[in-house]
C-alpha cells in the first residue's frame, strides 16, 4: 500500500509541473514508511504558526513550505532554535515578505520541535544515469561540503551494506562515544538508511534526487530533520531490473576457425596490411579470407571482392574498412549467416553528429540481425591459447604475451597494448579492446570470460559503463558462481576528465563515488590507477589470496620498508606481531646487528640463506599472512641462490609471498628470474603494498562467499 | 615589555609545577598580545559567577578553573549558551562537585559572554623536536578530527605564511561567504594568527604546546574562545637560532688526490675487496692507499698496516672496519693531520644500547678533532666528473651514472642505489649516502652542493631531519641565492613508519605536517613517493621551468590523457584553453576524424609529422606554458622521425616539453631515444603529471625569488 500511495503522490505532483514534494507532505509520508520525523504543524499564517508552537512548545523549527523551494538555506527560508513567540512572528514575517519581493510562490509554514543536540548526517537517493536509484551516506549537514565524506551504494541494499556505508564513514565516530559524549542510536540509524532505501526502490524512476538533509541521530532516535524530494520531469518505469549478460556467440571473437578480413591491404604501415599480417603470419592456424578490391595476393593467400564470393559461411568477419561501409557489411553477413563482426574502425560517436547516427545504425542492424558486434573503435581480440590476434601493431612494435591465466578487457585500445606488454612473461588467457561497445559490452565479456576453465582473474580498464547495474549483477554472480577475482580501473572520475572520456570514446565517465559503491557491493577488487590494475592483477595470477591482514617484512635495505609502512594506513594492513618463538628463533641464527623483528632487516651482509631463514621462520609463524621480501640485488653478499629459495618457498608455503626490487639490468635480471619460478615481483614500495592489499581483500571477500 | 610578562608568568607556572596557565590568567595575556578574547570574569563562588553573567548578560558560558585540567569538554568542566540564571547556578553546582568527586584542585570558575556564532578554526603552537616552535592553523572546534584539514608553519612566519595558511585549509571558505552567510573577518584573524605567532616566539622553549579551540571568526572579529598553554616542565632557551651549514672539507669527500681504505680486502665478497674494486679499478685517478693486516697486493697496488705507515697525509680516510675501531682511526687521524672520513661500516645507533654509544663517543671525538664525518651505515659518495666512488656495490650490480646536472642526497642507500641506475643515462653530479650522519647533514650537503657550478637540481630521500630549523633555513638561502630547485621527498611519515625508521637508522621521522608546512616556507619541491622524486628530478634537470599552469596534451591514444585529467584537480593544474586560431589551424590540417582541441587526440592514424604540426601550434598558443606528448609507439603509423621532431622542437621552444610512453621493448628504444635527446619521458600518467606539476610550482617558486 505505502508504495502505491507513493507513486500517485509523486505523479500528481508531477502532474502538477511542481519540481519538489512539499515538505509537510513528504513528512507525513516519511511516517508512513516508519522514518522519524519532528513533530510539526503545517499552518498558513503567521498567528497559526504561533498557537502551533506553543502546541509543540518551545524551542521550534519555522520553515517556508514553496513548490519550488530547493535551497532553504541559501534563500533564508529555515531558521532553527526559535526561543518564544516574539522571535518567531517576526520570523514568519521576514520570511513571507522574502518570497513576496521575489515573487515566488508562498503555501505556508511548516512549525517543528527542535530536536536536541545529536550527530547530524545527511541521507540522499539519485536516480543514476548508468546504475538507476543509489543512495548516499555523508556525514554532515553544513560541513558536508568541507568534509567529504561520503558514500554510496545501488538500490536495492541489504542490511549489511547499510553497515558497511557507515563503518565507510569518518563521521561514524559521532555515534560511538565521541569526545566522552554517550553512544548514540545507531541501530535506529541503520532502520532509517533501510527505510530510505524501501522508499528510493518504491519512488524509482520518479525523482530526480531526494534529501534527507540533516539526519539527526540522538541517544534515543534517528529523525529525518529536513526532506526534500526533487521529482524528475520525465517519470520512468522502475527501472530496477537489469538485463542479463548476453555471452552467445562471444566464442567465435576467440576461436574462430574461419575468418574474414574486410579491407586486407598490401600496403604495408596500412592497418589492413599489419592486421593480415598478425591473422596470417604469427601461429594462428584459422582458415583466412582477405577481401579487397581487385584480384590481389595477401601473404600469399587469395582475395576476396566481397563476403558473398568466399566458399563457406565464416565465423568470424574482422572490418577495418571505414565506417560508412559497415551497415552494409551488416546487411550481407545477414544474409550469409555470418554471426560475429569485430569492428576495429573508428569514427563513431566519438566525433558525434553524423557519425553518431551513423554509429546507431550500426547497433540497430547489429541487434536486429543479432550478429555479436566487438567494437567500434577498438584494437580486437586475443586468444593466447589459438594465438588468434587481428591487431593492427606489428609483432616488431608489440610482443603478444604468452599464454596465463588473466583475461583483460579494455576501453582503451592504448592501455590494451601496454596491458599486453607488461603481462609478456606473465602470459594471459583472452584480451578484449572494445571501444565504443555498441553491442557486446562489459557485463557480457565479464560472463563470458568468467566461465573459461583457463581464467583465474579477470581485469578490467573502463571509463564509464554503459549499463552500470547489469554490470554490477553479472559481476556479483560471476564472483560467487565461479569464485574468481574481478579488479577494475574506473578511470574517468572528475568531471573534467569524463569529458576527455567522452569526446573520445562517446561515454560519459561520470563521478567515481558511485561506481565504488557498487563496485563494493558486487565485490569488485577497485584500483586506483592503471599500474595497481597490472601490479593487483599479476599478484592474484601468480600467488594465492591472505588469510588475514598480517604483513611480515625482509629487506636487506630499510628505505622501501619506511615508505611500504607509511602506506599500511591507506591499504588497511598491519604489521603482523611476531610470536616471541619467530624472533629468537631469529636472533640465534642472525649475527646481532640483523635486526631479528618485523620488519626483519637482513642488512647489505645478507646471503640468500639469510633470506630463507627468515621466510621460512615467517611461514612457521601462525599471525603472519603474507611474506614481503625486498631485494637490494645491488649488494654483493646476496647470491643468486635467492632465487631457487624463493622458488622452494613458493612450492611450499600456502602464504603469499610478494617480492620487490628496484634498480639496473643487474635487479631487472633478477626480478625476471624470480617471476619465471611464479613469484611477482614488484618495483616500488607502492605497488608491492597495492599488491598485498588486494590478496588480503580477495581473501577476505572470498571467506564471505562460502 | 610584554615578552617579559609572558615568559616570568610561565616560569613562575612550571616552578608551582602546573601543567597549565589558569585560563582567567592566560587570556589577560592574550590582551596584551592583542588576541580578542570573549569578555569575561573569573569567579569563586556559584553566586558570584550569578552576578557576573548578569552583569555580562545571558546567554554566558561557564568553564571551571583548575591548573591541573587538560580536557575540558571531556570533563564536562564546559557549558556553553547558559540561558538564566537557574540554569547557570545549577551548572555550577554539578561542575564543582565533579571536581570534588574526583579529589581534583578547584580554583573557580570563569564566566564569559557568548561569542555570537561564526566559523571555528583551531590555532595552536607546538614545541617540535627538529624544528622548534610551529604553528598550526586548523578547521574546526569538535569537528577537528573528522575534517583532518590542518596545516603547519615553522616560527617566526610572515604574513605571506599566515596567509598561505589560510588559503590551504578547505575551511577558509567558511569564512567567504559560506552557503549565502555574509563574509567574515578574514583580516581580523590573520591578525590573530600573527600575534599568536608573536607569542610563540616570546615564549619559545616554555611551553610543549598551545591550543586556541576554537578561535571563533565573526563578522566583526576573530575571538580566541578557548585558550590553553600547556607548560614545559623542562624550560629551555629560546631554540630560535639554527646553526648554520659547515662545508668544510666537504670537498675532500668528493675530490680527494689521495684516499686510505681502512679495511681493503682481497677476498671476494667482501665489502673491503668491493670497495678496494670501485676506487682503483674505474677510472678514478687519486691516489689509493688500501689498508689491511699483513703486507699485501690489492689490485696490483702496495698495502699498508696503519695510516701512520703512509707516506703522506691522505685527503680522505674511507672506512670499512667494525664500527668499534673508528674512535681509535680518528685519533690518528687527528694526530695525522687527516680531515675527513668516511664511514660505511654499520653497526651504531640503529641497534642502540652499547652501540649508540659507541657512536655518540665517535661523534665526540670528530667534533672535538675537527674532522668532517660521513655516516656511519652508508654507501657513501660518488663524483660523476672524475669517477670517485668507494660503493660497496660492484660495476657488475649496479651502474654508475654518467655526469649530468643533478645531485642527490639519501638517508636510504637503497634508494640511493636506486636513482644512481634510474639516472643512468640522464647522469647526475654528485651523491651522497649519508646513514646516520653523526657530522655531515643534510643541511652541510645542501649547503655545498649548491655551490656546486655544474649542479642545476637537488634532489633529496629523507627518514627524519636531525636539525630542521637549520635544514630548512640552508635550503631556503640555497634557493633563493642561487635559484636551484630542491626537491625532497619524505618518508616515515606515519608512528608506525617513523618507527621502522627508528630501528633503521636510529632517527625520529616524526610526523609529515610540520614537514610539510617548513618545506613550504623553504620553499622546497616536496613529492609524495620515491618514483615521484625520480619523476620530478628528472624533469627539472631536463626541462625548463614553465611560466603557468596550462596543459596541453597531444596523444594518438586516449585512456593515458583521462587518466592524467583525472589528476589535474590535485595538482592544481589546467587544460590550457586554446585560441580560436589554434584550434582552427589544426582543423584545417588534419583529418576530421583527429579531435582538434585540447587535450589533441591524433588517433591511432598518426604520423610523426601530425605531432610536430600539433607541438607548433601549442607552442604558438600563448596560453600554453607545457606541452605533453603521450605516444602510442606500438600503433604503425607512427613513425620515428617523432624522435627529431620531438628533438627539433626541445630546441627551439622555450616551453618545457613531458613526454609518455608505457610499453615493451620497442616503445622503451624509442622512450630512450626521445630522452638522448633531451625531453624526458614518463611511463604513468601519474608520474607525467607530477612531472608538469613541479615545473610549474618551480616557476612559481623563481617568480618569487627574483
Amino acid at each position: 500500500m505505502e508504495k502505491e500511495e507513493l507513486r500517485s503522490l509523486c505523479r500528481t505532483c508531477i502532474a502538477r509541473k511542481a519540481t519538489t514534494i512539499p515538505e509537510h507532505i513528504c513528512k507525513q509520508l516519511l511516517s508512513i514508511y516508519n522514518i522519524e520525523v519532528p513533530e510539526g504543524k503545517f499552518v498558513s499564517t503567521a498567528a497559526e504558526a504561533s498557537a502551533a508552537a506553543a502546541q509543540l512548545g518551545f524551542p521550534v523549527a519555522l520553515k517556508a513550505v514553496s513548490p519550488f523551494l530547493l535551497h532553504k538555506t541559501e534563500r533564508q527560508a529555515v531558521r532553527l532554535n526559535i526561543g518564544d513567540e516574539r522571535t518567531l512572528s517576526e520570523a514568519c514575517g521576514a520570511m513571507e515578505k522574502g518570497f513576496l519581493n521575489r515573487g515566488e510562490e508562498f503555501d505556508g509554514y511548516l512549525v517543528e520541535k527542535m530536536i536536541p543536540a545529536g550527530a547530524e548526517f545527511i541521507v540522499g537517493l539519485q536516480n543514476d544515469p548508468s546504475f538507476g536509484p543509489v543512495i548516499m551516506l555523508g556525514t554532515g549537514g553544513t560541513m558536508i561540503h568541507l568534509l567529504d565524506d561520503v558514500t554510496f551504494r545501488m538500490l536495492p541494499v541489504t542490511r549489511e551494506d547499510v553497515e558497511g556505508m557507515i563503518e565507510e564513514i569518518r563521521g561514524k565516530v559521532l555515534m560511538r562515544g565521541f569526545r566522552g559524549s554517550p553512544p548514540l542510536n545507531e541501530a535506529a540509524f541503520v532502520q532509517t538508511l533501510l527505510a530510505v532505501s524501501r522508499l528510493g526502490m518504491d519512488a524509482a524512476g520518479l525523482y530526480e534526487s531526494v534529501d534527507f538533509n540533516p539526519v539527526a541521530v540522538t541517544e534515543k532516535q534517528s529523525v529525518a530533520v529536513d526532506a526534500k524530494i526533487i521529482l524528475t520531469q520525465e517519470p520512468a518505469g522502475e527501472c530496477l531490473s537489469a538485463p542479463t549478460a548476453n555471452t552467445s556467440h562471444l566464442d567465435k571473437f576467440f576461436e574462430p576457425r574461419t575468418v574474414a578480413l574486410i579491407g586486407a591491404s598490401t600496403t604495408p604501415d596500412k592497418i589492413g596490411y599489419v592486421v593480415a599480417d598478425s591473422l596470417i603470419n604469427h601461429q594462428f592456424d584459422g582458415k583466412i579470407y582477405p577481401i579487397t578490391r581487385g584480384r590481389k595476393k595477401i601473404f600469399g593467400l587469395e582475395s576476396y571482392e566481397s563476403l558473398a564470393e568466399i566458399p563457406e559461411v565464416v565465423d568470424l568477419a574482422v572490418v577495418v574498412v571505414g565506417l560508412a561501409l559497415v551497415p552494409e557489411i551488416l546487411d550481407q553477413c545477414h544474409g550469409l549467416g555470418i554471426q560475429a563482426a569485430l569492428i576495429i574502425s573508428g569514427g563513431g560517436k566519438e566525433l558525434g553528429g553524423e557519425q553518431a547516427e551513423l554509429e546507431k545504425d550500426i547497433q540497430y542492424r547489429a541487434r536486429k540481425y543479432g550478429i555479436r558486434l566487438i567494437g567500434p573503435n577498438c584494437i580486437g581480440c586475443f586468444n593466447a591459447g589459438n594465438r588468434f590476434d587481428a591487431f593492427f601493431q606489428t609483432h616488431e612494435r608489440m610482443v603478444r604475451p604468452r599464454k596465463g591465466h588473466t583475461a583483460f578487457i579494455t576501453q582503451s585500445g592504448t592501455y590494451g597494448c601496454s596491458f599486453l606488454e607488461a603481462f609478456e612473461h606473465i602470459g594471459i588467457t583472452r584480451m578484449i579492446s572494445y571501444g565504443n561497445r555498441v553491442d557486446v559490452d562489459e557485463a557480457d565479456m565479464i560472463a563470458y570470460l568468467a566461465r573459461d576453465a583457463d581464467t583465474k582473474v579477470l581485469a578490467a580498464y573502463v571509463e564509464g559503463l554503459g549499463d552500470g547495474r547489469k554490470f554490477i549483477e553479472t559481476c556479483r554472480e560471476a564472483i560467487s558462481t565461479y569464485k574468481k577475482p574481478i579488479v577494475v580501473y574506473k578511470s574517468g572520475r572528475t568531471k573534467r576528465s569524463a569529458k576527455a572520456a567522452q569526446s573520445h570514446t562517446g561515454v560519459y565517465g561520470g563521478t567515481y563515488g558511485i561506481y565504488r559503491g557498487a563496485f563494493k557491493q558486487a565485490g569488485i577488487l577497485s584500483v586506483d590507477s592503471f599500474e595497481e590494475l597490472l601490479a593487483v592483477t599479476k599478484a592474484l595470477a601468480m600467488q594465492p589470496h591472505a588469510a588475514g591482514p598480517g604483513i611480515s617484512m625482509i629487506s636487506n635495505g630499510a628505505g622501501p620498508m619506511v615508505n611500504a609502512i607509511d602506506l599500511f594506513g591507506r591499504y588497511e594492513l598491519e604489521i603482523a606481531p611476531l610470536l616471541n618463538e619467530t624472533v629468537e628463533k631469529m636472533k640465534a641464527q642472525y649475527p646481532p646487528f640483523y635486526i631479528s623483528k618485523n620488519p626483519v632487516d637482513v642488512t647489505g651482509s645478507a646471503t640468500s640463506a639469510d633470506y630463507l631463514f627468515a621466510m621460512e621462520c615467517l611461514l612457521n609463524d601462525p599471525n603472519v599472512d603474507i611474506i614481503m621480501n625486498w631485494f637490494v640485488f645491488q649488494d654483493t653478499p646476496l647470491d643468486e641462490g635467492i632465487v631457487e629459495a624463493v622458488a622452494g618457498m613458493n612450492r611450499k608455503s600456502g602464504k603469499p609471498i610478494l617480492c620487490g626490487a628496484a634498480g639496473g639490468p643487474y635487479t631487472r635480471r633478477l626480478s625476471q628470474a624470480i617471476e619465471n619460478v611464479g613469484v611477482p615481483v614488484f618495483e616500488s614500495a607502492h605497488l608491492w603494498i597495492a599488491a598485498a592489499k588486494a590478496l588480503v581483500e580477495w581473501g577476505r571477500l572470498r571467506a564471505s562467499i562460502y
